[in-house]
């Protein structure tokens, strides 16, 4: 038995609402769930990207039916969603239309392309074709 | 235009090696790529796990070819692998024997159920029936 797939990815910021106008907004991804002060969730595909505060979610949880364990990191993290060569020219299209620095973009040495820009809150988010990893 | 999967997921971890234990001979997911004191890349169905030591990569790319972005977190992040029912109850009995605490397991009000333990760097890894986002 082994993890068949990731279910959650979290990244963390202090301003959800700036975090929300980006992956809502630019990415066009749609909130699932949201608690004002402490998260907001996007549905991607088959899985969930996890926007979270950390000065929330260090906080212990005060529900003896819902223990949910403490987390929360500072500083920036790290998402990529998967795209397609094409849809890499569309995303920087779109995202410097939005004025959105494009941090870099470049080809691996297989010959995937990635384009990295950042979240409000400075999470490295990239774009990458899947067969990097192929 | 909006992103169809995510491609990969980090955490961040100072003791890569208690970490590549964690996740390749408890967890069991192959080891993609591994650069000593920097990192080490998990494969986990059509994505990846990346773990990060977070001094090594807050420090910018020297390759001009390769310009990767900077990142790097600290404190306890929050990942989620889909898991059956069935599963979260041998995940539990496989993380007991390696002496893992299970820091919760409950059904969430739609039913679902997570269990929740640390990996070596204190993350919070859940296992969670993906029917709690649908």
């Amino acid at each position: 038995m082994t993890p068949r797939a990731i279910l959650e990815t979290a990244v963390y910021a202090a301003d959800l609402a700036a975090a929300e106008v980006f992956y809502r907004d630019v990415l066009g991804l749609p909130v699932i769930a949201k608690v004002a002060g402490r998260h907001v969730f996007f549905r991607v595909g088959p899985g969930v990207l996890l926007v979270f505060d950390p000065a929330a979610t260090e906080v212990p949880s005060g529900n003896p039916d819902l223990p949910v364990p403490t987390h929360g990191a500072r500083g920036p993290g790290h998402v990529c969603f998967a795209a397609s060569r094409d849809e890499i020219g569309r995303w920087r299209e779109r995202l410097t239309a939005a004025s959105i620095e494009i941090e870099a973009e470049f080809d691996w040495p297989n010959g995937a392309r990635s384009l990295y820009v950042r979240d409000p809150a400075g999470n490295s988010v990239e774009f990458a074709e899947p067969r990097l990893w192929s």
